[in-house]
């Protein structure tokens, strides 16, 4: 693409350097900007800008916070005895989008992986004990995919919370609701056999 | 969705006004600038508003311009001869990345539309009028759709240029090259064969 100006190409090229954003798209949104007020513009940049300066980890559980502390770990309604640990923020927002968890969570960053060299000590498992060795935590979920590096995780984690007297817990795994039988892939629709649960009846 | 954070969430929400970008795919931008630099986002929000504040338009063709006159328009280059009449900014790149026009542009901004109540005084005629006068453009070649709007737009400035000695052309219709016969629209292909060319040869 041509442009017949530097400031124009700058913008383009920064659009451009976002994952999933090429250049023609970039190049839409820049000329949307340019219809818009001056304003528009600063705003965008703004709430930007003070995102990435003013955003920092929840002390207690890694999760993205606009204090010390995040809404979630402050929130006096949400049970402090229920802790469900998840991979990434990405994922606690999934659960958080199901309205269906009111515990606390805590955020690994990542999960033990040794061909990419992620080992215990990279990820926020420390604090997890030391959050565990307060005494509050009563349950912790593990919410983390069930791959082989998923499972050395909940492994790892299960060893270190036990003998606090934690009860370690993984979520539910089976074929989804509304999900066609022969569609679902096979380790799946094996483990869903293996752990049955009782027909509740009417 | 559900956000901890009222930062991101504002991040989000300026991401998601932009068009063709839902909050999904905002989340998903604002989730990669945090595991950026902050010196990225600033140079991002710092090339969008230093665009936003610094692009104007080129005093002679309208193009968008970083100075008072575009980089095409004051390029030595150019056949001054030769004038472009475009839609918008961006059908001008569209020639430009042709890299077949060595001529200069005007850019309308519009179309004439009574339906939409635009008129020619609300597009950029009156300004190719007066270059026109200037003596220098020899031909002005329409590179406008072909609707109504269009075919009225070019009516409308073929009447302005024509007592100026100005020739005025129209880009060539037919069916694209490696386009299948079949595909094409009824209009452009019985066009394509009103407007028949003499055959080559070899």
């Amino acid at each position: 693409m041509t442009f017949s100006s530097k400031l124009i190409e700058k913008a383009v090229e920064a659009f451009a350097s976002l994952p999933g954003i090429g250049r023609k798209t970039a190049l839409r949104l820049v000329l949307h900007m340019l219809k818009q007020d001056k304003a528009a513009t600063d705003q965008f940049a703004g709430a930007l800008t003070a995102m990435r300066e003013g955003i920092r980890e929840c002390r207690q559980c890694h999760n993205l916070s606009d204090d010390e502390l995040c809404q979630i770990c402050t929130d006096p309604r949400r049970d402090r005895t229920l802790v469900c640990v998840v991979e990434n923020i990405r994922d606690l927002m999934a659960i958080e989008d199901t309205s269906q968890f009111r515990g606390l969570y805590h955020v690994l960053g990542g999960i033990i992986s040794p061909i990419e060299g992620v080992g215990p000590s990279d990820l926020n498992i420390e604090s997890l004990e030391i959050r565990a060795k307060q005494g509050e935590i009563r349950e912790a979920i593990m919410a983390i995919s069930p791959t082989i590096e998923g499972e050395t995780t909940i492994f790892y984690i299960s060893k270190k919370l036990q003998p606090l007297g934690v009860q370690v817990s993984a979520i539910a795994r089976g074929v989804s609701f509304g999900g066609d039988l022969e569609y679902a892939d096979e380790l799946t629709l094996g483990r869903s056999i293996v752990t049955r649960t009782p027909y509740a009846g009417r």
